[in-house]
């Protein structure tokens, strides 16, 4: 990854904030903020639909945008984020019509629903208690509770220090209370500030948000790598790693822990927040994650019947864990479902309301582990899938994540393929949905079969451009590679190409998910055609082209595209929720529980459908 | 204090077991083991009343003995627990005829109830959990909750445990629980095995008392001299030492815990426990003592208003204040009245029932801080008063605690006093029951003013008998002392006298316990006459006779002794009770709420009653 300097982009009206490299579009800046935008015409700056306004450090704009805008509009900021790039600091408006109409039902359906519904399990009240008298006497804790009119428990180490704190501050401060639980008392009035940290825990990326715990509201997101990914890429590998010792358990939980601990600093400084002032950390990450940073045995996740050792919510001490937030501070870590569905898909659950849906409605959460969970009838099924890591351009020969020098969009023009590349840089690799994007184009010239085999230069039928012919180099195994992009010399760009191993895992990764749905479907016997809705979640659903993914056979080819619905990263909506509302943490304990799980791998049927799965969809 | 080895005594019917020191009379040993035998003739040998039965170990008898019992009986073990001593390992029967009618009332009525109503915070149950499948992947932790129809909680670290410990068990085990909590998971059946200790933290003396939380039985029990007598020997002197810094606050913290831990080891010693099968300890002291072992800031203690940190009971982990018990076991803390009326008196308030006494009742705890509490309409109200540790045998020149080589008590044969010394020993020193008849007979014999002055040789009346009058050396600065025994010339023979200075305090530990009962009942509007119980407590109460407790004004001269009860350690009673009953635990935490915490130590009648009440009074 490059070390360049990250400038701070704000979005207004909600206030959230991000870090990105120079040269990132407004469009991925936006997304990283929980923001997705309309873009119908897939970002080619021709729809006008993702228009946007500096505020402040407008970037010059770029030929689109001159045809779709007024001078004057220029001038006053406005720009297409799908086509302006962030150059320094900036801020920027984001109006309601801009946003993506599935995200501006869905997401903002929460948060009106968070905003009259901000009941923390953690907050502040300043008291100023009357002084002890030889006629009121009463013991210092007690003093409180009294004047709280709630009793208060509390642990011996705060008890230790609450005598010197109610004398120091002359019997007025704030009282930290969380479940009848005195948390801390700190002098002077501190009600203000109270905040908490949501995190999605993904196989391969973390994600975390920090958050104002009396209004609801974000204050900066982070994002980095799961430091675990050199144990292995998929939660089998580290499964196995973690169940060879418990030192190699207990090295797993400390590389988590450490980059959690980090992100949470990072998102302190950002917002210029004190991490004594963050009391809890809520955490959303699939089963394994979630044993894997508990410190938890993984033995026998690693073997049928794939057992967890927790089902309910955990609630304990942040010190417990060694994070890096208020003294007495807590961590709630999401339920599990069952086997290797986990707490990030009750946090989706909970973020996309499913458990309350109409009609049939399925939600898939593209990621390492895929999760697939549909909702009929007041029922709920859920399974999760080993994708592999491939959607996150891992076990990719070129593969990478969806940062600078990534190949994100592969667009054919019927003469050449074009490529767009983040930061518009020179590319150093493909991501996720270049990968989606690269498969479908060669399916529609014809250079690959449905069975996934790339053709050699001189079984190319004579449909296909001259210009992708020519990317296509046959190997001398009898293979063919193809070349999207040759190496110019510089240290930065890179030769990328896509070799038959990696369309193998690409296979590998869509007949998984596919055959989850199509198993998951008959569990409730439905058929794909009546899905109300689809919701595809994951930080990563943001960016694919969901005619592309139906392309592919990622999402069934027999729903219109407009009951296809991206719901961003539902998983850390979810936990931000349960952060801010504990009726909403109590509504995701209660769909975890009420959810069937439904174990895949060693369902016969599914061995079928997989291998069934793998074939691309003829056109 | 010599380093004897010590032998043990084994009661039945109800199997406690003492450690003491050869030659210590059976009557001693049964009063540490917590039974009180009936002594109406003051322990001559003559009433008959104490009789006992040897099963194994039997002494030699002594005269009064052969006269009391027949050959027979002799040779089958009867003995008079006021005259034989233990020679070596025994068990002694004592019949219910022999316990003391007010212990038999009041103890055997808790211990009824207790055995009705034996619901720890803890208990275990042996499960067999079927193994998991495909068709049945319930996590651990859920598995566990299902088959005992209850929601678990646990902490992170038994949940790391939790997993290896189920399967090396073949889904067998042992699982402790409290209050939804899973406390620990063990291999095989050991549902018998679940022990507590409960605790009396005396100012002067620690009284430990190993218990089975299955069914409420005693096991074994355990005293020592409470370390902190080195940083001073009453309350505020130890309340100075600790508020000089925090390092000295943990100093008096470490040095308590670290006896009450070896306490639970030799407990579990002599009634061969493991230490990790004590999963609770309850602890029930006077308000500086639990501050202290909680480590507790007690400089507001200090002053005025004498602001305690906590009231209701504290339950904490075990591990935070580091003793020696299950990892995960915990610690209950009784709650606080008010002031220095703490958890002892609570745990006495529990022990006696006096919450639901019919008329007047008081209670005195007689200890270095002595608690008086009284009882009346539905009403409790609490007073501390700093007695001094006079009673408890310290700041008196030759004063001891009541073990080896002590006078115990002192009785005028109308000639010249005669001296009970424990163990049969050459004396050594005066513990607090010698002192109380000492000072009635002093004042007797005419020997001693009502105002507490020693007469010199000179001013003797001529009533006072020769050989008592001999006892009486006048010194050099116009003072006298009173000589109870000359020094022979071992070195473990001491000269044991009574200085002018001695008398002061016990003057003053009296006058003190005086002031605060008349003070409490004026609280009531009650007089002396209108009590129908007085309850006398501590380890100590055991041993005084009443008459001249009465007749030094310890206590109130017009209540007939029938009214007058010893009740033993009702402290540690209390305590034993809170360990085996949720319900016990739960009326002492109200009673602790309903009681009126009166502070005498500010007030200005209690300066003039205590003026008055430390004139002895007359005949």
């Amino acid at each position: 990854m490059p070390n360049d300097v990250q400038v701070r982009v704000t979005f207004q009206p909600n206030g959230r904030s991000v870090y990105v490299l120079p040269g990132t579009k407004i469009l991925e800046a936006a997304a990283r903020a929980g923001l997705t935008l309309d873009t119908p015409c897939g970002g080619q700056g021709t729809c006008g639909k993702c228009r946007v306004q500096f505020t402040a450090g407008a970037c010059p704009p770029r030929d689109t945008e001159t045809r779709t805008f007024t001078p004057e509009q220029i001038d006053q900021g406005w720009r297409l984020a799908c086509q302006t790039c962030i150059c320094h600091e900036a801020v920027v408006h984001v109006p309601e019509s801009s946003l993506f109409a599935s995200q501006h039902q869905i997401l903002t359906e929460a948060q009106t629903d968070q905003a009259a519904d901000v009941l923390p399990a953690i907050h502040k009240h300043y008291v100023e208690l009357p002084d002890p008298t030889l006629a009121s006497d009463a013991a210092d804790l007690e003093r409180l509770a009294e004047h709280l009119h709630s009793p208060l428990r509390t642990d011996l180490s705060l008890l230790r220090e609450l005598p010197g704190l109610l004398r120091e501050g002359g019997f007025k401060g704030t009282a930290v209370l969380g479940d009848h639980q005195l948390v801390d008392f700190e002098l002077g009035d501190t009600s203000r500030e109270c905040y908490g940290v949501a995190f999605d825990i993904g196989t391969t990326t973390l994600v975390g948000s920090l958050l104002d715990l009396t209004d609801g509201r974000e204050l900066a997101i982070t994002s980095r790598m799961n430091p675990q990914v050199s144990f292995g890429d998929d939660v089998l590998s580290r499964i196995q790693h973690a169940s060879e010792s418990p030192r190699r358990r207990d090295e797993l939980r400390a590389v988590v822990l450490q980059a959690i601990g980090e992100m949470i600093e990072e998102l302190c400084r950002s917002a210029s927040v004190h991490r004594n002032r963050i009391y809890e950390v809520a955490l959303a990450g699939n089963t394994t994650m979630e044993h894997l940073l508990c410190g938890l045995d993984v033995t026998q996740l690693g073997q049928v019947p794939f057992v967890p050792v927790f089902a309910r919510g955990l609630l304990f001490p942040a010190r417990e864990v060694g994070l890096p937030i208020a003294d007495r501070g807590s961590v709630y870590v999401f339920p599990v479902i069952g086997g290797f569905v986990g707490g990030d898909t009750v946090a989706g659950i909970l973020a996309t309301r499913l458990a309350e849906s109409d009609g049939p409605t399925l939600m898939v959460d593209i990621g390492t582990n895929g999760e697939i969970v549909l909702a009929h009838d007041k029922k709920l099924w859920a399974a999760s899938t080993a994708a592999g890591p491939a959607f996150e351009g891992a076990r990719i020969s070129c593969g990478m994540r969806a940062t600078h020098g990534a190949i994100e969009k592969v667009v054919s023009n019927g003469e050449d393929l074009h490529l767009s590349v983040i930061g518009n840089a020179a590319p150093v690799g493909i991501c996720g949905s270049g990968l989606i994007d690269l498969v479908a184009e060669l399916l529609r010239a014809g250079a690959m079969t449905p069975e996934g085999r790339l053709l050699p230069p001189d079984e190319l039928p004579a449909s296909v451009p001259p210009a992708i012919a020519r990317r296509a180099v046959g190997q001398g195994d009898g293979n063919t590679e193809f070349v999207l992009s040759e190496q110019c010399g510089t240290v930065r760009e890179a030769r990328v190409t896509i070799t038959q191993r990696d369309l193998r895992e690409m296979q590998l990764a869509t007949g998984a998910i596919r055959a989850g749905i199509t198993l998951l479907l008959k569990q409730a016997n439905l058929r794909t055609g009546d899905l109300q809705r689809v919701l595809i979640a994951g930080g990563f659903g943001s960016f694919i082209r969901r005619s592309n993914a139906q392309r592919i056979g990622l999402l069934p080819t027999d729903i219109h595209r407009d009951r296809i619905h991206y719901v961003g990263n539902a998983s850390l909506n979810g936990a931000r929720w349960a952060l801010v509302s504990t009726p909403a943490r109590l509504r995701g304990e209660d769909a975890a529980r009420r959810t069937t799980h439904v174990e895949l791998s060693q369902d016969m049927d599914f061995q079928m459908e997989f291998a069934e799965a793998m074939i691309f969809p003829e056109a």
